[in-house]
């Protein structure tokens, strides 16, 4: 057990937005409420897997939207509290813990708003370990979990309470009322116990997430090597370093989806790179060549800072230092792939899965 | 105390549809479905406001879509009680009685579905005394209640619990989710006293529906004049008589919107009639000239049969008597006409609301 105080909020939220793969929502918001609540309410205690009791009750605590929208929709923080108070109301009880969806820039902080509200713990594990677009790219659904029900609010005090009869639909509906609810929205679901989630969820990120983060801190002020910290603590392959020539961008379905293209310098000079995202990255090729593809993890760090470039922030000119890390070992399997592999979980037929370290022997 | 029956059934569900005023959806498939409920539970008894005490309790079940949408995905029946439910959980508690929204096709007999699952008495009464779009277009809006919680269900189990911050709010969620859930859904809301629904429902209108329906059964029987009892039941005016030369029709945003053009026959030779719609007819002009305009009920029934013409039937070469009704005395004030007049309640800037019996004295 440890507690997340100010500036495990700021690693976090920096770690997170790698991890995000280029999605998970804008990690600057989040880190301002964040830290608002660790003020208002003391530090948050984190406790790993191992430390929590097997009939405790959990609840996933995630925001869900457009992270476009989310630059200018502010949320108010209150939200996140509503949408679990919708939840405990739903299921007749309140919960042991709270427990964060995937690793974002937004998303990894989401939780902590209910969390210090209530004075509950978080616990130091997700349903990703990376972020993916949908609310049913979840370990736990691939291990026959469901989602429901969700509580949903928004920061004006709307609210929902949605019964689904698969967790895709439960997507589904949940992200066609963000269009009403003005493209995002806090939502708390996939209540479990201690046990389940000891045995379904992906340990230890918000660990890692810190850890990215502090290396990047620290990197910055010459205390250490970035890249080969980095390198270490996410055994990435390193798939180009390239400027940023083109940007395709749409904000449709409740999604921000889009194309970014890239030409070589370095090493690379003469290649081109294109990254393929829906809120995150999913597919990066070379010359033509796929290179690293979901649910593996495509990174985009500025080559100067090593802040990491989420999809959002893409623009022409940006200097990057593109790299794929491996996933989480569930999403490796037949079932996790038919969730988040490329065909199965984003339509793009003609791509099939390999691993990041095969793609790059 | 009564009871509906087979017959009443239809002829509720004829004379819904006039009273829906060229909306409230499909009565077709509504009457197929409460007649195999009356004939699986049995009549459904049928109470007036006046036999009922102030202290029961009362909900309101009502269905909420595109009309065109209704017609080619077809209602299982069930999802009628599965929203009951759902408000019954959040609510706490059972109802004593279900009341109808509104005077249409499908949403007058939308109610009876619970009504048979539960046995419960279904009120004489409802909160439109015909049709309009929107579920926060109710005189029970207009009184101060509040919609919420609002339980949704869809024919494939889905669920939805709703608590909005306003009654339009609680319509742009509950419009917005049913694209989701494939364009229409069964809600169960607005649950009250007794004595809330004595002082603010308009009042009788199954019965007024079932008389209309049972003078154009009796007409086409040739046992009465249709056009004379109608008369005397609806003290209608008449607009126009004509041929429809032309529909513009789009189903946008969960509505079924457009235009429709007449040119007339008999005594409105070389006049031509325009009727605008949003699932229901809501301004029809004479020349140019506005004759019947929202709140006001715009009926459009076929010359031959004296049956309704609903706006999703209306095509090129029908033959139609079309008239104004006088609404409910509930819409006629300031507060009433601020949500369903045609400037504020329906976007109109250029039409101010005058009676029909004034527009056409």
């Amino acid at each position: 057990m440890r507690y997340i105080g100010l500036q495990e909020v700021e690693d976090i939220s920096l770690g997170a937005a790698v991890m995000a793969s280029g999605g998970g929502g804008n990690p600057y918001l989040g880190t301002l409420i964040a830290k608002e609540c660790v003020n208002t309410y003391g530090p948050i205690q984190l406790l790993t897997l191992d430390e929590i009791p097997d009939d405790w009750k959990i609840a996933v605590s995630m925001g869900l939207g457009a992270p476009s929208v989310l630059v200018e929709k502010v949320p108010n923080g209150r939200e996140a509290g509503w949408a679990m108070e919708v939840l405990e109301h739903a299921v007749g009880h309140g919960f042991d813990a709270v427990m964060a969806s995937e690793a974002g820039g937004w998303n990894s902080l989401h939780p902590m708003l209910p969390a210090a509200e209530r004075h509950l713990p978080l616990i130091d594990a997700d349903g990703m370990g990376r972020a993916f677009p949908q609310l049913d790219m979840e370990t736990w659904s691939v291990a026959g979990l469901s989602c429901n029900p969700i509580g949903v609010a928004d920061e004006r005090g709307n609210k929902l309470c949605v019964y689904s009869h698969t967790n895709k639909m439960g997507e589904d509906i949940c992200r066609s009322a963000t269009v009403a609810m003005g493209g995002n929205i806090s939502t708390a679901c996939y209540h479990m116990t201690g046990r389940f989630a000891k045995d379904h969820s992906v340990w230890g990120t918000y660990t890692l997430c810190e850890t990215v983060g502090r290396i990047i801190r620290l990197g910055r002020a010459g205390e250490l090597d970035t890249y080969a910290e980095l390198q270490k603590t996410l055994r990435f392959k390193e798939l180009f370093r390239g400027k940023i020539q083109d940007v395709e961008r749409r904000t449709e379905g409740g999604f921000t989806r889009g194309l970014c293209q890239l030409e070589g310098f370095e090493d690379y000079e003469g290649s081109s790179m294109e990254v393929r995202f829906q809120n995150e990255y999913l597919v990066a090729s070379v010359n033509g060549q796929v290179k690293c593809v979901t649910p593996d993890l495509i990174v985009m760090f500025d080559t100067e800072s090593f802040y990491p470039i989420t999809s959002e922030q893409l623009k022409y000119g940006c200097r990057a230092l593109v790299v794929g890390v491996p996933c989480a070992q569930q999403w490796r399997t037949p079932e996790g792939l038919a969730v988040v592999g490329p065909e199965l979980g984003f339509g793009y037929p003609d791509i099939a899965y390999a691993p990041v370290e095969e793609l790059n022997a």
